[in-house]
């Protein structure tokens, strides 16, 4: 089959790779689309030491029906799962970045149970954002975001896109700062505050997107004494923080990963959330490097590769 | 009156200063007995630029009653007080760290509504340590811990002690992590778990009371996925994470402070919890140099100076 493959931090095009044979449990899916997460970019800049066929959102086909899938493959048996942490198995592999194949290819191999099903109303489009909806979700799974708490979200990006609209859902007084006019009037047109710069306000909840130390430290500076800071976002290498200030306000940091797929399903189809209009340029799988250089471009949002017709 | 001063990160002895005349709401508390903290310490190299009168853990005697003292003193006017943080006032005066002298010192002044009456029962070398056990059970008013909970403690200095002997109240599954034979056979006595060095085993929750980078490194590795890090010390200058990690583990980070003085004058009174033989060295506050010698010692617990007679 075809696929784009990761190594070293290289991507290459391959067009003589094996068909994945699904081990007992697992499903083979025809991939339909898939989304490039910044991730993925990261990955291509060795974030992390992947080889293999990167990408974890999609949407494909699998025994005639749509379905996307959660990307944490988990091994029932270590203490993490026997606590109900899956997505934190000891021995997990993750869909395109950990030990599994991913996204970028004609077909993928999963775990039977790691497959939802995608309501006929739901486009492929919009089911291929489940995954990073989901993610965006997992912040209230974490934090209880009240609708009288002032919500600061730095980075309006593919991420800060959705958080923002999963924040809005809780009635909380937004703002999310960006740099690029049109994310945030996306981000405007769907009823959400936007600004450049951080008012004096102090916020009670800051969350990071931007996935960078500066993003970090302005969303730091926001936070009122005892207030929460969401990382929800990929960082590359170190970072320095102040941690006696940190004690003196008694802050407190959340790190957040994947989230809930099923919940993130219902807002698409529920039209709760709307992904429509984030979508910046489709490839087809010939083309994923050139997709992949479009989505490094600054301020580029979703742009998806067709696996397959 | 005589008086520790510190300016400069110098500390001299003074006998000329004068005797703080208490502003309406305010109480003038003469000072028995005060301890070093690490904190004190810290002062001393410039951790933060204050200049008076250090100090902030006593007993002393106000209209003939013993009593223990708060350190913040709050405007009741800022949103922080509005909102019921008291201890996080934007315009706070902390005593012997923020614009307020402290309690190395014959005399201080402080807002009645700071202070809290010391029973009979509770000896002077034991109320001394309301403040500091008020700090270590902030610990529990922040984060849940259960009696199945397995818990490290990283840090067996004069605050770990304390923090540990609160967390042994839970029932929880403790371990002290610590370097000096002395200090950890003083926390065996009390009946807690103590080790030289992490074992295998995932913790649930850890707690950095060492105040530097490789105790909080220590303790962030110890934690399973979802764990929660307390951060318990004052951390000189910037310290280096690995954001990443803490997202992939979806860590948990809190800064913890000042805590409730009720409830540890109770611990104390309830014998619950047992602050004696914490205690290193009493001196005269003529030699109040010499005891902040004393305290900087590797391996050194609570150094009291007698302030007054």
């Amino acid at each position: 089959m075809r696929a784009l493959w990761l190594e070293n931090q290289t991507l290459s095009l391959r067009d003589d790779m094996t068909t994945p044979v699904p081990p007992p449990g697992e499903a083979l899916v025809r991939v339909l689309l898939a989304g490039i997460c910044n991730t993925d970019l990261e990955l291509t800049r060795g974030y992390y030491p992947f080889a293999g066929i990167p990408g974890h959102e999609f949407v494909g086909e699998w025994e005639g029906r749509r379905v996307v899938g959660e990307i944490n493959a988990a091994c029932h048996s270590c203490e993490a799962c026997g606590e109900g942490r899956v997505t934190h198995c000891d021995n997990r592999t993750v869909l395109g970045i950990r030990n599994r194949n991913g996204t970028f290819a004609e077909y993928l191999s999963l775990p039977l149970e790691n497959l939802h099903r995608i309501p006929d109303e739901v486009s492929a489009e919009e089911a291929v954002f489940v995954e990073p909806l989901a993610a965006a979700l997992q912040i209230q799974e974490q934090v209880t975001i009240a609708s009288d708490d002032r919500v600061l979200l730095v980075g309006e990006g593919k991420l800060g896109q959705l958080v923002a609209r999963t924040l809005a859902l809780t009635g909380c007084e937004l703002l999310v700062i960006g740099r690029h006019p049109r994310k945030r009037s996306l981000l405007e047109a769907a009823g959400i505050k936007t600004a450049e710069s951080v008012p004096a306000t102090k916020f009670d909840v800051a969350i990071d997107c931007s996935g960078n130390a500066s993003g970090f430290a302005i969303a730091r500076q926001a936070l009122r004494p005892r207030g929460t800071l969401v990382m929800k976002s990929t960082y590359a290498g170190e970072m320095t923080i102040n941690a006696s200030s940190l004690v003196v306000d008694e802050i407190t940091i959340v790190g957040s990963r994947c989230g809930p797929f099923q919940k993130a399903i219902d807002l698409i189809a529920d039209r709760k959330v709307d992904v429509r209009g984030l979508v910046e340029a489709t490839y087809p799988i010939d083309q994923a490097i050139t997709a992949f250089g479009h989505a490094r471009r600054s301020g580029a949002l979703k742009v998806l590769v067709q696996c397959s017709e």
